[in-house]
């Protein structure tokens, strides 16, 4: 498994929609998760910054919340930016996704200081919705399992 | 219902386990979130930092993610630390939780620029675990659901 990632759906928002503070490139402040293709999943890596801190030792929770939230999103628009016949990289704008439902299992504490990887299976549930499982990992455990409900942007997103 | 937190549950947590992201007094760089008793419901007041976009306008879902997070372990705190006799700033050491799962319905946009609101009733559901129901206010409008299932810190977030 790449430990790198090269081509980011992120690195293709329009710019108007690359202000996420999880995955916005846009965003100084903020995470700066990258969401690729790795075979027929997909996978973000992200090391916690120093004060992203639960307990002392281990990764605060709504990091990892934020990590499988913005997966899900990413994870989303590559499949049916696919399903649409575009890849990543090919000058195409892929559909934007908001986040319906995310669900956390914290399966056990995530060590800090280590980079984590979230891998995503995707689901067509709907041709504007998709379901996307999330494990995230550090190291060789499997610390959370998610599952975000992606739904392409509503309308009422671009009102303001 | 009160604007202004008053007498919070983490202002009691020992300092060891004060440097949460979300809510710990000691942590510098997190969002300090303060939860409260409110009759017999709990309440967290926080206003999103600009920074904490989804898109432009509208808050990040993962910073929502993170106060129901952290307004759920306080809750069980509260809930906990009462049953055991306590109130907040009694001067006793309230129980420390930590989050076993989270969910998150996200039924609208979440305004930037006004303070939200969570609001929990919590139900114990085994000695060591209670759940919270948390709704997410932004002015007079439900934006959030979330469920958090609260556990109190087992002994391995401890040994490091």
């Amino acid at each position: 498994m790449e430990e790198k990632i090269v081509k980011a759906i992120q690195d293709d928002y329009p710019e108007e929609f690359a202000w996420c503070f999880g995955c916005g490139r846009m965003n100084e402040d903020g995470h700066h998760f990258r969401t690729a293709l790795d075979g027929d999943q997909t996978i973000t890596i992200y090391t916690p910054e120093p004060e992203h801190t639960a307990i002392p030792g281990f990764v605060y929770g709504g990091v990892i919340a934020s990590l499988i939230d913005c997966h899900g999103t990413g994870s989303a628009a590559i499949a049916l930016h696919r399903k649409n016949g575009h890849e990543i990289g090919d000058g195409t704008e892929p559909p934007r996704f908001v986040t319906g439902s995310l669900k956390v299992d914290f399966l056990r504490p995530t060590p800090q200081g280590t980079p984590l990887k979230a891998i995503g299976s995707v689901e067509e549930i709907h041709p504007k919705k998709f379901k996307v499982d999330v494990e995230v990992w550090a190291a060789d455990e499997c610390c959370a399992k998610g599952e975000v409900i992606a739904v392409v942007m509503p309308a009422n997103f671009t009102n303001k």
